[in-house]
């Protein structure tokens, strides 16, 4: 894309790698697990809560660091679904767009939706990239090994995206084969929209492939907080991407369900909060995070890729910012301060944050 | 136990408390997991390789921080059971002594051993302690919930540890209800062992309750390697704690499948070098290794307590150390770089030591 599309303010607008950098500065810690009478295990890592001018307004260590953003911008790709008339020509609903946001745990209410959603546009499970693995869900998990049956790609946890990317090819009029390649349409569409929305110039970013097949292109973690602050906020885009924004904002409110499952931390946090945290997960640590009421956006990477670690992290900015209130906090405390029992049930410890970071 | 009881030698006689102190040193990146263009995440971690004097031969990081060993002291906690008689009074054979050094992965294998075992000394899987979880095994835990079965404590990991601590408690002639207490005999008469192998008074250590109940004693990471220098060359050990450390090592080395069972690192480690690396993982990221012919003993921690980490970092220890010299690396590559595949198959990345910290 030319710089003059490049919307105005954000940090860098050039890429910064840390490639060919040492890491000799260290991140905070952020969360400790502490068994019994002692801190057993300390998870570092950096977190930035970025306005829609890319200004930091809080932030924990080095906020600059490239990181991969994972499963936690699938909202921002599905941008790609609605902007380009995909999710109306082929009556996308909001629990299908919210499947298209999700790293689902695979049950049936989120198979079952991909299913029909797949069926309607002449496309099947077979026709999935993405591989295949148990579900997230241990109920489910446990009910297709009762079964005798093997996982399928619906229950990959990014089946609803990848339906998604399947809808968005049909509605540019390409081949699917393929979909997942860096050079595909459907990529393509979407690194462009990643690029307008974090300020960056991602061609020459560093690049992966993510668990699911599809391109990965790391980015400076302020530039991932401003991006999630436009999803919360698009006021400097253009118009058709408002619109998109506030669709994949609404669908992720109206059904938390799709999102992730009975139980998981996205859920959760979206039901409790009613939307005003639009919380994802990604892989490795990465957590982002839209905040539609304060116009902010958040993105969280924990240095070691733990996922326990990453939701504690992210409970203790949303209490840090207020969007989880004391009454609200107290009935999350399993998931902001999750106790730790051993294999017979006792209390063991507790997984915390580390106050100094969040201050 | 009186302090002139404690062997001569060895770092700190006095027990260091980390508790009230901030952890604002840093230890080394030990880990990279690299995905792509980009290391994705990083392991820090600190590792002591000492002698049986208690000289630190090798090491990085902040080796006198207190850990709390977890599992990877089984093998220590094993000797009470030796030396007590109770293995000789009860023909506890080298499977069975193994196996009480295992974090076993639940196959039949396992269980069976356990099983007859406890039968043989009157008690049964109802008596054991520990809790029940599903196998580690994908194979035999499916196998089980395709049959429509629970777990049993016998698939605990733990489950043969507990069977040597009943046999211990039998040989005591105490009761064994209550066996994972601290207060009760079995668990002082392994404290009193830790004690004089790690050259500590450990009544005053930080304490926790482990996965499978057992108390757990903090103690610097150089005293947790001496223990297991000591293990591997018990040369200022009583002669009882000499013949008991010998026939822990033979145990191990015989029965590596009991250690852990098929395709896990120690298993693999241990069967490859014929003993020369008497390696036992730790939960949350400690592992630990008796080197018979080199006299030392290794003490290792991820400080956020991946597994993924302490063992690739194990590995680049021992290679290190010419413990596992090039022919034996190449054949363990896919434990010592363990190479990353998407859910579709792709190579996408590996994990690897950061080569700086083991210099």
């Amino acid at each position: 894309m030319p710089d003059d599309a490049l919307p105005p303010g954000g940090p860098s607008m050039e890429h910064r790698s840390n490639q060919s950098q040492a890491v000799t500065d260290n991140n905070p810690v952020l969360v400790e697990v502490v068994r019994g009478e002692m801190v057993e295990s300390r998870h570092r890592g950096t977190f930035a809560v970025a306005d829609v001018e890319g200004r930091i307004v809080l932030s924990a260590g080095d906020f600059e660091r490239d990181v991969y953003p994972r499963s936690a911008i699938k909202p921002l790709q599905a941008l790609a679904l609605v902007e380009s008339g995909a999710a109306d020509a082929f009556n996308v609903d909001d629990k299908e767009l919210a499947v298209a946001c999700a790293s689902h745990q695979g049950d049936a209410a989120h198979t079952e939706v991909v299913q029909a959603w797949l069926a309607r546009i002449g496309r099947s499970g077979d026709d999935l990239e993405c591989g295949a693995h148990l579900p997230y869900g241990e109920a489910s998990a446990h009910a297709l090994i009762r079964a005798g049956k093997s996982a399928e790609t619906l229950h990959n946890n990014c089946s609803g995206k990848h339906a998604g990317f399947l809808t968005l090819a049909k509605q540019l009029g390409v081949a699917p084969k393929g979909y997942i390649k860096f050079e595909h349409p459907v990529q393509q569409s979407i690194l462009g929209i990643l690029e307008m929305l974090s300020g960056l110039d991602l061609r020459s970013a560093p690049r992966a492939i993510d668990g699911c097949g599809i391109p990965q292109y790391a980015m400076p973690l302020e530039n991932l907080a401003l991006a999630m602050a436009r999803l919360a906020d698009p006021v400097d885009q253009p118009e058709r991407r408002q619109a998109a924004c506030a669709r994949v904002r609404d669908a992720m409110t109206a059904e938390p369900l799709m999102v992730a499952g009975t139980g998981r931390f996205c859920t959760q946090i979206i039901e409790a909060t009613a939307g005003r945290a639009l919380v994802k997960t990604g892989a490795e640590g990465v957590f982002c995070a839209a905040l539609p009421e304060l116009g902010l956006g958040l993105a969280l990477k924990i240095d070691d890729g733990a996922t326990r670690a990453s939701q504690v992290a992210t409970g203790a900015v949303l209490r840090r910012l207020g969007v989880l209130d004391d009454e609200t906090a107290q009935g999350l405390s399993h998931l902001l301060t999750p106790e730790l029992h051993n294999r017979a049930g006792t209390l063991v410890g507790e997984i915390r944050p580390a106050e100094p970071a969040f201050g």
